[in-house]
């Protein structure tokens, strides 16, 4: 018992989605006593799962001030997974884990681009400045935090080999957003699950931004149509769409509907996953921390789409 | 003159500035071939005496891609510090330097909070968007740089001890915005000028945020009131106004006289100069790196208010 008691107890928000999911059964499985708020605790397929595997379901919701308090005093560390157009209703979860004064970190809904330096804001309807917005609240209340930015999962784009409109990559044509070098950064929602319980005790991520940049896994769209080319052993037909039309296509689109062109603009044309430098704004490398962490390649995750 | 060769050449613009003069005597007083870009050239007692001191003037304008890719070929440095409302004109000089590829440090236009941790988006008409803007295109361009965050130049809201629509220090009433206890960081634009150039060929400052939060210049308005009663040998009558007073005034006030506002908002209400930790952000200190660097006091400062 005293290696386990020496983990930290992890309260997961956010549970029965498909990160949190993972995260919850991660964090059990890796011997953290783990705790799950949940919103409606009858027991569903999913929570009868985690809850055999040794999960606790505490009923309670962000909006529950009282349950949130209750779930927080039986925890050291708070991993929220919420979807992110819901991340402001992290407010009283922030206020509730500063009250308690008892909690080592907490790593708030992100899971995606730094919101501090991507450049769309103009166009993304407040949805990184959000982001920002719980960042700077935690740091103002100077809560222990770690932040996960991992780039885009790989089910965001990759899929349609970043097609807007298509289900499966292209077989014969495929359009190229801007001059198709810039690079982006994919990583499977699962292995950003993993990377993120291990971080939960390791005092070199405490109060940084964790980047989850996997060798693999940095891809322009030109990298992109080159493997899947190889994989279906055929040239596809290219057009390069450019910035001016992408962001015409972006203006015609109602939102959320044009939100997928959004991110094609902010990681393909503006390059916000990699046009900074992870040291210099004090981040520290996911990959090279975590060597033994596996991670799908996107290579691999083309392979599934055959 | 071996020494003096090692000294990188500099470029200032916007020399004839009250900051950039600062900056244009202390690179020339340490030694270093200093450069100026003038729009106009006709000597001015200012211009002579920068030219007497031994400061080549270039004419030029950031508007004048022919001049500035003139200016760029000439120096090792490029200091900018033309005033914050025209910070996007830098973007053709970001697009000259790239192009020259020879420049070993760019240091754009800020002198102030970091433009990506302020929490005033919505009230500061883009002025600190603008910054993070140029932030983006300059690590874009993978342009080497340094930034200096300084928190507020005491001569914007010491005068009037941040007392808005006031010349001089109150002496029998003050109002005080929020609790009073919110810390804010005031520097001097002439040792702002100072560490400036002291960090342009120090290694530890390449791609790097240097803050200069020096010790004695961290002040609550609390601290400010206690200060200047502790001078005047007097107690002031103190009435608090609520972050909400605060915020109705500012949107009754038409921009852009309610910027002042907005700062006091911005430093003393949301501690956009404080809330956050350096070290967690990649940042370093100034006064760390350079404890021989002389610089006033906000005590000091407010002597001269006497």
């Amino acid at each position: 018992m005293e290696e386990e008691k020496k983990k930290s107890r992890v309260l997961i928000i956010g549970a029965t989605g498909r990160l949190g999911n993972y995260l919850t059964r991660f964090s059990i499985e890796s011997g953290h006593p783990t705790f799950a708020l949940i919103r409606n605790t009858t027991l569903s397929d999913k929570l009868k799962s985690l809850s055999d595997a040794g999960v606790t379901l505490l009923k309670g919701s962000l909006e529950d001030e009282g349950s949130l308090a209750e779930a927080v005093s039986k925890v050291d560390v708070v991993i929220s997974a919420i979807p992110s157009k819901h991340v402001l209703d992290q407010k009283l979860l922030v206020r509730v884990i500063k009250q308690a004064g008892s909690i080592k970190r907490f790593i708030p809904a992100e899971y995606g681009a730094n919101p501090d330096k991507t450049q769309v804001s103009d166009l993304d309807h407040d949805f990184y400045s959000k982001k920002s917005e719980i960042r700077h609240m935690i740091e103002s209340e100077g809560i222990p935090y770690t932040y996960i930015c991992c780039g885009l999962f790989m089910r965001v784009l990759l899929p349609s080999l970043v097609q807007p409109g298509l289900q499966s990559p292209p077989t014969d044509k495929v359009t190229v957003f801007g001059d198709g070098n810039v690079k982006a950064v994919f990583v499977n929602d699962v292995d950003v699950a993993a990377f993120t319980i291990k971080t939960i005790d390791d005092p070199r991520t405490l109060n940084k931004t964790l980047y989850l940049s996997p060798p693999g896994n940095i891809c322009s769209m030109n990298d992109l149509v080159e493997l899947w080319e190889g994989k279906i052993e055929k040239k596809l037909e290219k057009t390069f769409a450019t910035e001016n039309q992408l962001l015409k296509k972006i203006k015609e689109t109602p939102y959320p509907d044009n939100m997928e062109m959004v991110f094609i603009y902010s990681v393909f044309i503006k390059g916000d996953h990699t046009y900074f430098d992870i040291e210099s704004c004090g981040g520290v490398n996911g990959t090279e921390l975590y060597p033994d962490v596996k991670y799908m390649t996107v290579s691999e995750f083309l392979d599934t789409l055959l």
